[in-house]
């Protein structure tokens, strides 16, 4: 027969089972924090018409887009979970019930040049809260709770959930008589972390035209930090003299006063004048999550609030807020810096090994463990003892049940702990305690900080 | 603004919040199930190239397949599961434990004409276990279990898992000096249910050119059904002339003879030897499985034992048994049929109302009524209270919970139960409890038989 070579196309993400069950681990805490906030699951379809999927049209999108025909249809996969949400809260605004809170955790395409810890196909893990209307700002505070519960869950405490508002911005741009040049000044300020203070100052004055007191009014309150109490002490002294700005400065306020109601400590949170973030779409609170170990990957979590959900599919105004995380990026960091944790990828709990020529006793004993809610293998293979532990060994499976002619005989079995060579013989339910005692003692996060 | 009238594709599944749970959740069964039986989670791409996905060519497969360019590659876009693991296990055999067992839930896709309860883009659910040169009947024997256990897990009764092994058939055929026409024979045979005994004997004699006396013998073995015991026994007088059909014997003794073994009721399991499936690819035990009730649905659980994996891509000879779940297509079928049970559908189980201005305290309760693992949505929209009350109706949370001046005080909360309107006062511990014994008392499966 002639052979292919089998490959997988770079760009593509396809994990080892050991990995593949970190990112499935990963997924879970996702979902069941999501759940835990009144966030209904979602599934959309990967290709939409690509007329739809580009409504907006336009730049980078239109370009990394994967477009195809098939008969007569013009169809595309889906770059993003926002695009195929305004769609669907379009089209089906008349079932849901506002606020509608969904999250969606899928696969997007974007056919971006490959180069390392780049991909091509991507999950994106998405919540909105989408309003009829109007939405109130309670849901804007909300966020930093749920992005805090997960990034705890997946074993991470070395994060910091950055939050600014655009009405804060635009209403400072608006006192300085700068709207117009608003869009570029924050472009340029959001180097700052980059390229330093003198070298945006540079730029504010040389690039833009700014005048010097306009390039240190604007670094003054940019450099505006401390503890929230502070920060908002700080931004009241600018207050009362636009309306956008006092707005923004009172949306910041129920953020921050309601975080430790939230359970959010404030040493996971600050406030950053500099985030500016998706320039022509959101317009209050906005988010970024930072790794304090790894700022050189950037945001791991970013989103905020928007007014206009799906204004090129429907007259109805759609306010929201929302986060996304890019599920595949921050997984590749992660395991690139070592960070996932070695144990809790074997795909059991235990491998049952019989060593009779009749499977019955350790068909019946799979099953009564697994009744217990131990992930049983049942290992049939006619091999040496040798290369049945070295299975076990391999699937890195914490415990091994031996079930030989005395077993049987004694209506016990033998559980060996593959990580400490312990063996002790047990009746089944014994046995199903021992088990479930020494998963629960060695139970690790996802993720480990070094 | 130019608006573009939102629309989802045709045969592509686009569900409400309240069925995408129920999907949720039958997908969460089948993680679990899996899992109990030490299944490994993978996750392949979407995208392939297009030559490995069509290395066996040919066929429907290749006139439905979405294939298209993205640069200089030729892609495509997976059209089962199967060949993307023969893919990943010749391309990381050498990183593999042998039994290699592992799961995929995922969206394949294939270019049908688009009609009532054909897809386009639908969900498989897969499972497999691959061995390196050979691999024990006892996985074969295991598999009736896994499906017995998912479906009793979705809460249907009535279904039969019905097995065949296709040694039997070729060693049966060729007894009958009939190997050469086996394959038609079997095709023709497949059609007994639909159109009867008679027709059939018609075809095999008049189109297939076989004597009364071939005809006969092959309609009265496959009339050969019964209890197990009754079926192995009646395929006892054709064994001892030839090997491969003994061989098959031995194999179905050994699937039937550990059902009970494995929590299978015989009730739940047919042998019937007019299933064939896949005629080139399966080579020992097929599995069918067929809701007692709606027969016309066909199979919704098929599979088998195979000998060549991944044949196409590795010199490396990898047996396997395999089964498929068509998870869009059943979940539309147990919709159309009404079977989808009305509860367990609210992406939430309580919903805190505040009805002070500050919402401190409704945060606080939240964040302890979550703590004790109550999923709880909190509404923040300045609504009349009736306006608050609907949208829990319409959500269709079992709880809301009150809090207002005279709760607050009392340092409680009232909560209520939607289905019954009875309406508690409780400290937030006790209200905690009393909606989770509530929701532990109306649980139901996700599928209802009537």
């Amino acid at each position: 027969m002639e052979r292919i070579k089998p490959r997988t196309l770079s760009g593509f993400m396809e994990l080892l089972p050991g990995k593949q069950a970190k990112m499935e681990r990963m997924m879970d805490i996702l979902r069941k924090t999501y759940a835990q906030y009144g966030f209904a699951p979602l599934d959309t379809p990967v290709i939409e018409d690509a007329q739809i999927l580009l409504a907006k049209g336009g730049g980078e999108t239109e370009k990394q887009i994967y477009r195809f025909s098939k008969g007569d249809s013009d169809l595309a996969l889906r770059f993003d979970l926002t695009v195929p949400l305004a769609k669907y809260v379009a089209l089906h605004y008349g079932e849901l019930a506002f606020p509608f809170r969904r999250y969606q955790i899928g696969k997007v395409y974007r056919g971006e040049r490959a180069q390392r810890g780049r991909f091509r196909e991507f999950y994106q893990a998405d919540i909105d809260i989408i309003g009829d209307g109007s939405l109130s700002v309670l849901n804007e505070a909300e966020i930093p709770a749920i992005i805090y519960k997960i990034f705890r869950g997946f074993g991470l405490n070395r994060f910091c959930i950055r939050v600014n508002n655009r009405k804060l911005l635009n209403g400072f741009y608006a006192m300085m008589d700068l709207a117009e040049k608003s869009g570029e000044i924050m472009r340029t300020v959001d180097k700052l972390d980059k390229i330093g203070t003198d070298k945006v100052r540079l730029l504010l004055m040389e690039e833009l035209g700014l005048d010097q007191t306009q390039a240190e009014g604007i670094l003054r309150f940019m450099a505006i930090s401390g503890g929230n109490a502070q920060v908002l002490t700080a931004l009241e002294a600018y207050s009362g003299r636009n309306e956008t700005f006092d707005q923004g400065l009172e949306e910041l306020r129920a953020v921050t006063e309601n975080l430790a109601g939230f359970g959010v400590p404030e040493t996971h949170f600050a406030v950053d004048l500099s985030i500016a973030r998706g320039l022509d779409y959101y317009t209050g609170t906005v988010y970024e999550t930072t790794l304090l170990d790894y700022p050189q990957i950037g945001s791991v979590c970013s989103g905020g609030r928007y007014d206009d959900l799906a204004g090129y599919y429907t007259e109805k105004k759609l306010p929201g807020v929302g986060i996304s995380i890019g599920l595949t990026r921050l997984f590749y960091v992660l395991d690139e810096q070592g960070m996932l944790s070695e144990d809790g990828s074997a795909p059991a709990d235990a491998l049952v090994l019989p060593m009779t020529a009749d499977p019955a006793p350790a068909i019946a004993l799979a099953e009564q463990l697994r009744s217990a809610g131990v992930r049983v293998q049942l290992y049939g293979e006619q091999k040496k003892f040798k290369q049945k532990m070295s299975y076990a060994d391999k699937l890195g499976v914490p415990f091994a049940v031996l079930l030989g002619e005395d077993e049987i005989a004694q209506g016990k079995c033998s559980v060996k702990d593959m990580r400490t060579g312990e063996q002790v013989l047990l009746c089944p339910e014994e046995a199903a305690a021992h088990i479930l005692d020494g998963l629960a003692a060695g139970q690790s996060t996802v993720i480990r900080e070094r």
